[in-house]
């Protein structure tokens, strides 16, 4: 008899929507003090004790967020969680809870979920999180995810976006620009693949910039960091959609203007060397490329010598008085005005 | 000049998406001592002090949860919500607030979005929730809404679905079926316009079903009523896919059995002369048909006295030994076993 080649595919209809979620979320751990009920009653039970609530929510959808030809459906189920907790944490906030629904077309088969649930389990574990419920049902069209992340902090310790005042010192955590580069490598690789199906693509040279588009990470971190030096920023927010645009929401909520030094932005080499090979601008790509979750906010300058030399943070400019307005200060000097999406001379 | 007769379409690109997150969430008051802030930034903050923390999630597709060809966007949005905090209510539990993000394709105007958040908000107002975030988003097909609804209780007072005890009444509030001949109804009339466009439908004799179906309501009364009464139900779930399936998740998880009384079961006149008219079993369509969104809940004997005559609440059965299993005791006097997805007879 011949072996058969088949993947395993188990059709959602086989196990029904209560067998199907109690499948899926077997393997999730309780990590977190707080939850009293998770899944498996109409709502799930938290106990924040003294701490306040903090709630975020993010839409995924296939074909407009994401593209399954070259994101595998674990690192999907990962960084749809990421994005989320990453928004807990621009509040200096800790994340402890997340809910996931998922909808998705009959070509999905179960394996294909139970892949997606594994990358959910796995942030879950790294980031201490805990899976309290969601919906599954069917899509008449593709794959869309909704997550919606759940945090606590103490009242003195939650950053807004408001807060930023004249002079504050404006910084920024990692590198910038490589989840969009990701993105271009990932996209050239899958046109010739489709050209030339026995390509073997090499993405040695590029697998920080493709780790950073497939498997972002959290800066959870940070507000431990943060903490350790006894830095409460002033104003913060995290980098989904590029630095010009979270930096214009950062000034138009604290009505302040803001100088950004080019010369200061953090740039990974593989993205100064790939964004040639692109023939794109890589100041550019870092601030409108986006989806590189790492955190920005402003500190008061008499904190400076509490952040001085830390490899993961990094002054880029300093706020202004709002009249000012909010300017590139390019590696010439000159000054350029920052627009949303990118700035004027995109 | 001739007056222009077409309705107005405001294309959503011309907003982008934070204008437009804006625009739709203007009109929303804040109800809620707990929110300490809501829209607007990465996550809301909420303090719900002593209180536990309720979560619950739905997601509702186009073509698998509703037809836009019959649900006016208006109505959508208002059950959208209602969905949610009926499961916030299931748990004893009062609902604060909700997000909400919606995907559209670019079909839809801004008009459609407004008509939607105009339900929204009138559910919001009606039942004293705040609105605190959410997404929106383009889809690649047709509309999908994501709510997620939180709420506060007191420890004391959470009712989860696993504690009836043998010999327990099972109650049900208000009556069943409407909303499920309410589709029905709705679905005839579509066909019906479908072959005759000019025809006027007279929806009249069944404006109680439809209303059912098209803006149901969450039972927050019966919340208040319980504590009014000094009852705290030993188990409750809401009743969101008919009563046959809620009687089993009870048993399940409460590890008991059911003695369900068919003579008993709560149907509104319109309810039994419109199945009749459909020529279905009025029974089968309380026990299968859904979205009635009524609490179901056991009490202790003890309790009875409490509940006795009120007209919200009917006694439509008792718990047994889990052993005993879960019956139907038909008019007849004969004893049918429920199995998931109505009863074996279906």
């Amino acid at each position: 008899m011949l072996a058969d080649k088949n993947e395993a595919r188990t059709s959602l209809e086989e196990l029904g929507e209560f067998g199907l979620i109690k499948h899926l979320t077997k393997d999730f751990d309780i990590h977190q003090a707080s939850t009293v009920k998770g899944i498996g009653d109409d709502a799930a039970i938290l106990d924040f004790k003294d701490s306040k609530t903090v709630v975020s929510t993010d839409l995924l959808i296939e074909g407009v967020h994401f593209d399954l030809s070259y994101m595998p459906l674990k690192h999907l189920g990962y960084k749809a969680v990421i994005v989320n907790l990453s928004d807990i944490y621009a509040m200096n906030a800790m994340a402890t809870h997340i809910t996931v629904s998922i909808a998705v077309s009959n070509r999905f088969p179960l394996e294909a979920l139970e892949e997606f649930y594994s990358g959910v389990a796995m942030a879950c574990k790294v980031y201490g999180v805990d899976l309290i419920g969601g919906d599954t049902t069917s899509s008449t069209k593709g794959m869309l995810i909704s997550v919606t992340a759940l945090g606590q902090a103490a009242e003195k310790d939650i950053v807004y976006r408001n807060g930023s005042k004249e002079n504050d010192l404006l910084v920024v955590t990692g590198d910038l620009g490589g989840a969009y580069l990701g993105l271009q490598v990932l996209e050239r690789e899958n046109e010739v693949f489709k050209v030339n199906p026995g390509n073997q693509p090499d993405l040695e040279p590029y697998s920080y910039l493709v780790e950073r588009q497939l498997k972002p990470e959290a800066r959870k971190d940070i507000v431990g960091l943060l903490e350790k030096l006894e830095v409460c920023p002033t104003a913060m927010i995290d980098i989904s959609d590029g630095l010009s645009s979270e930096i214009l929401h950062l000034c138009k909520q604290s009505e302040v203007g803001c100088n950004l030094y080019e010369d200061k932005i953090p740039l990974d080499p593989t993205v100064i060397s790939t964004a040639e090979e692109f023939k794109m601008d890589s100041t550019m790509i870092a601030l409108s490329g986006g989806e590189d979750y790492e955190l920005l906010f402003t500190i008061d300058q008499k904190d400076f010598p509490k952040i001085k030399g830390n490899p993961h943070l990094t002054v880029i400019g300093h706020m202004s008085e709002k009249a000012e307005g909010v300017h590139l200060i390019a590696r010439d000097s000159s000054k350029i005005p920052i627009k949303a999406q990118g700035w004027n001379s995109f």
